[in-house]
């Protein structure tokens, strides 16, 4: 051990690896990922990329067949598209685009939020008490950030039926990816406006603009956050009608978006 | 204000927007960002895709006109390059690849470490002392984290001189692209092999492997983090001679790479 180095109860790294996400053969991304759930996390993706919008539009998914080993590869996965989806691997949703302005402008964003689904009524009240015994519960559940310190959560729950499931990843996005991917290839996404008590999403840190986008885009009405949102991050979530709530800590939380009322315990 | 909305002294959101960073008119990315310092951002940007390799490679770095107004662009940037200076918008450095396995394999790490120019020894010893100063001295210079608890912070040092530069972002990356587009602008890049002072890179937050792979091209011989390194940046610091420090709180740190002793207070 090297003279002034920290003792930890820490005895893991959050594993990062790359994976490249492939469509019907043609190489379309590469994401930097913790493994496992990688069906569950490139269904996701495809999705998040408005490549996939329901379980209809995927035939099938699986891993590239390593040319050394001829078994599947572990980082490269092919995904083929159901006949008659339309694919154009340069309409990528984050790809730069050709006119003046890509995402920037009010009309872009207006573009963007006409796209999405309706979204379900997010719950018209809210527990505060059972929102943080939410989050509280998957705290207990990130296994691989109690080994690590090294790694997001991600959660779907709902007030009545509780968690529904939980994700890992080095990467924000990628938690939520798993969780939405999974849900996609169940045939649950997007959710139905309908649905009375539709799951929300939970995630351990901060809330950026793409996770607004990618909640949105599944149709979930309530993002939560432990950690603050960005500034476009508000302005999607109220102009697509989405609740948003972040700094959910020390048994507060703030709302930023959403007609969402947090009743006091 | 909403029944159990938690009060708070946090009066603002960082600030996220979308850049568009063009190479000769050609749209190359859409970057979600904080803005300011877009010239730095724009540069470091480039110069971690392996676009640009120094100062020389760069003729100019302007935002695009606005088609409505006819002045700058607040969120569209175009870079010309130097006569002659390679490129091509297909071999982005984490675009996909149609090799078996993209960035997957030892073998694609090894051609990564074959391209880095050669780092200056990183400090043979550090005070612990220091390093902890250095570090406090980051967060009070954070002033959008501490208006916003939304943002990241990132820092060259050096134990001789001190802080030398401070960005703040939403993304972490987008940070240290601003710290090293700044150095490549001024000419410092990549810092000189050398060097018998040179500049370390500071973050607030968890080290990925993207993180390691900047400094690594910018020569910049040490990275030290408040948060924990994932499993790849520890491997690739290691091979390519980094000094990686990690968990620096508390007035502790742990070392993950690289022969840089530490001398507690």
């Amino acid at each position: 051990m090297l003279p002034g180095r920290r003792e930890t109860a820490l005895d893991r790294l959050a594993v990062e690896e790359p994976l490249e996400i492939r469509v019907h053969g043609g190489p379309l991304a590469v994401v930097m990922r913790t493994p496992g759930r990688d069906r569950d996390l490139v269904a996701g993706f495809l999705a998040a990329e408005g490549v996939l919008r329901d379980a209809e539009d995927l035939a099938g998914v699986e891993p590239c067949l390593d040319p050394e080993t001829g078994g599947p590869a572990a980082n490269v996965w092919n995904a083929v598209l159901a006949p008659g989806v339309p694919f154009d691997p340069r309409e990528r949703r984050f790809a730069p685009v050709g006119s003046a302005c890509g995402l920037c402008g009010a009309r872009t964003l207006d573009a963007l939020i006409r796209e999405l689904p309706p979204l379900p009524a997010p719950p018209a009240t809210l527990a505060l008490a059972d929102l943080t015994a939410a989050f509280e519960a998957l705290h207990q559940r990130q296994a691989l950030f109690a080994a690590t310190a090294g790694s997001h959560g991600a959660a779907l729950w709902t007030p009545a039926a509780g968690l529904l499931d939980v994700a890992e990843d080095v990467g924000r996005h990628n938690a939520v990816d798993k969780l939405l991917g999974s849900r996609l290839l169940a045939g649950g996404y997007p959710v139905a406006p309908e649905e009375a008590d539709p799951p929300l999403l939970l995630v351990s840190g901060r809330i950026s603009f793409e996770l607004t986008q990618k909640a949105a885009l599944a149709g979930v009405p309530l993002l939560a956050g432990v950690g603050m949102p960005t500034s476009l991050a508000v302005e999607a979530a109220q102009r697509c009608g989405q609740a948003l709530l972040g700094w959910v800590r020390d048994g507060g939380a703030s709302v930023y978006a959403g007609a969402t009322r947090l009743l006091a315990p």
